[in-house]
């Protein structure tokens, strides 16, 4: 269940002192091969954090070897210091492994602004060199894991091969991902170009629509990589669904488990003009502040939907003002942008909540996944810094 | 200190029974000239209630005798029977004063979702206008309050001329200004061109940049109206700056009040390509639940800060993300995207926050007022119904 799931990886997870809390903090995920093609796509956020300057140029090549993770600490805002930091974790990785830095992916979560503790890290890196094993996937899923209660992984089995993966991330999840970091590995045979389509296509309708609150962290990062050790050659559609698969059950248990959130709500877009109008429809209502205290307050408010709805520029997305309705929870509370079934018929008491808001105006739809706003995300994001 | 600060101009606020409290909820102001020159500005939500259809059209033609004004319902969402109903408020109040129907605008503010009240929104807009008076516009600024905890004036004294006005607002704050009435009035002598110039261009860089949680509202409306009872033609210029400092004093005071907020930010962007970009970038940081949340912590978390500044896309506002600077309360905490001056040394335990971020990629400016996200916040918009 996890980034061994898959043939021909090995992984660990190890403390090396990063978290106060002595909690495992260093992880890395190795791939035997035989192949070692791989993908990734990374945070669109300009101040984007060393690592990922390092990781997207490692990775430019369609190949990685290895990725070395760690939480309790980011290396972002660390200027040169911090690329060079990233780099030193990559070429110690490699040395131990007997590879090329050049194929050593880095990625890190935690604070923003401090220096890598590198006296901690790099002996951490050799630790879990040490510590890799074929069932090493749930402990590198736990030691990457930040204010996560629970580490995330996720499985897919196809014909002849697996995709397995493991990801992170509780508060700051937004647009371009969140503070997100998720490995995926395949034994599937998929060379470089299909796996950067397909990744790119999966993390679109998956991922990217997990929108947390509406902030997009500087160290996002999606990588995947294939072994071909089942030797299986899939079929491009199969596979591409299997990833989606994967990405949609990660992206679900990060919004499941967001910083402070009481209730996970699905906002689905529908009979829209096109499929980026219903997304944006769908972003502006995972936005207001408004809407998502108004679900803490178990409040079906339809009002402040349609208002959201309203602040999206018409070129963006076509549709007319007086034809929305609006659905929570099955029941259609707003009809032609008026009054439409008694409110108190809708039961907002469990976590899920859906939201339906059909536009009349075309045939496309989006969901975007996101949760309410509550005073534990204000307690946690305003007493502890991050 | 209100809409009866100059001459030409009576006023009212009285309980008609809208609001549950008995509190006063209708407000009328009459312009007794010599002039009825009128200009306006609306909110750009798609979604906008009935009285902002009704009063965008009836100020088209530049004149305007009167405003009605209620809270205690916003008549927003309220399809065919919500236009009537701001007509027939129109046509009430404009049998009661002598005027065409064409010449009462009409603004409400309240719970979007409910049909209007008219059975005591119409003898509520008789007592006003019986109740008129030169002194009444105090009276006004009350009966327009909503979650508001003061009312809101401000006055200019201009060389021969008066300037004066009043606003409510509290929660909903945001870009096409605010969930926001506000209504301004002069005994200059200005044409309704000038006025709408003058209008415009105050209220672009004051009301319309005052954004407390990001939520635009369905109701905002700004009316200017001149009497020109002063007989005193101002200089444009300093017309204009009359107006933009009544227009700035009333934002000061909406986001001074906003629901819950424990701190004014102050978000100034500078030495940003242009005044777009540098808005941009604030309005960006003051939409950061992360940030708002520390400001509230009392934490000058200038990492939230870059991170939201990354956001925006480079077409939008160029500058080099290693360049940044970050100042909290005039300590420069972040310096080159890096760890500035010591963070211990910024006192955030006052209400008023500054924030300077330094793009140093051009000589414009911008400044954005917002608020931090507090509990208060969550629990106001979670437990009551708006």
């Amino acid at each position: 269940m996890s980034v061994t799931s898959a043939l021909g990886f090995r992984s660990s997870g190890v403390a090396a002192g990063l978290k106060s809390t002595g909690k495992p903090d260093v992880a890395v995920v190795v791939n035997d091969g035989p192949d070692r093609h791989a993908a990734a796509v990374f945070t669109t956020n300009r101040v984007a954090a060393a690592p990922v300057h390092w990781s997207r140029q490692a990775v430019s090549d369609g190949r990685a070897d290895a990725v070395v993770l760690n939480s309790g600490g980011a290396n972002a805002a660390t200027g040169h210091q911090g690329f060079q930091d990233a780099h030193a974790t990559a070429e110690h990785a490699a040395a131990r492994l007997g590879v090329s830095a050049g194929d050593v992916l880095v990625c890190s979560t935690g604070l923003i602004g401090l220096p890598q503790a590198m006296d901690r890290l790099l002996p951490g890196v050799t630790a879990a060199v040490e510590a890799l094993d074929v069932d090493g996937g749930d402990a590198a899923a736990q030691a990457i894991m930040t204010t996560d209660s629970v580490p995330k992984t996720a499985v897919h089995a196809g014909p002849g091969y697996t995709i397995g993966g493991m990801a992170k991330g509780a508060g700051m999840l937004a647009p371009g991902m969140a503070t997100m970091l998720c490995v995926i590995t395949t034994d599937a045979v998929v060379d470089p170009g299909g796996l950067h389509a397909a990744l790119a296509e999966a993390v679109r309708t998956t991922l990217n629509r997990a929108d947390s609150d509406g902030c997009m962290s500087t160290n996002d990062t999606v990588v995947l990589m294939a072994s071909g050790a089942s030797g299986s050659t899939p079929d491009p559609g199969a596979f591409q669904e299997g990833l989606r698969q994967v990405c949609a059950d990660l992206a679900r248990q990060l919004i499941a488990d967001a910083e402070g959130a009481a209730h996970e709500i699905a906002i689905r877009v529908v009979n829209a003009t096109t499929e980026d109008a219903a997304e944006a429809v769908a972003r502006a209502v995972a936005r207001s502040n408004l809407f998502k205290t108004a679900v803490f307050g178990q409040d079906p408010n339809w009002g402040r939907v349609i208002s959201a709805v309203g602040t999206v520029p018409e070129d963006v997305a076509p549709y007319d003002p007086n034809l929305l309705d609006v659905t929570f929870n099955g029941v259609q509370v707003c009809r032609n942008a008026g009054v439409g079934e008694d409110r108190d018929l809708v039961d907002l008491s469990g976590r899920e909540v859906s939201v339906v808001i059909d536009l009349h105006a075309g045939q496309a739809e989006a969901t975007i996944w996101t949760n309410d706003l509550t005073h534990d995300y204000v307690h946690e994001n305003s007493a502890y810094s991050s």
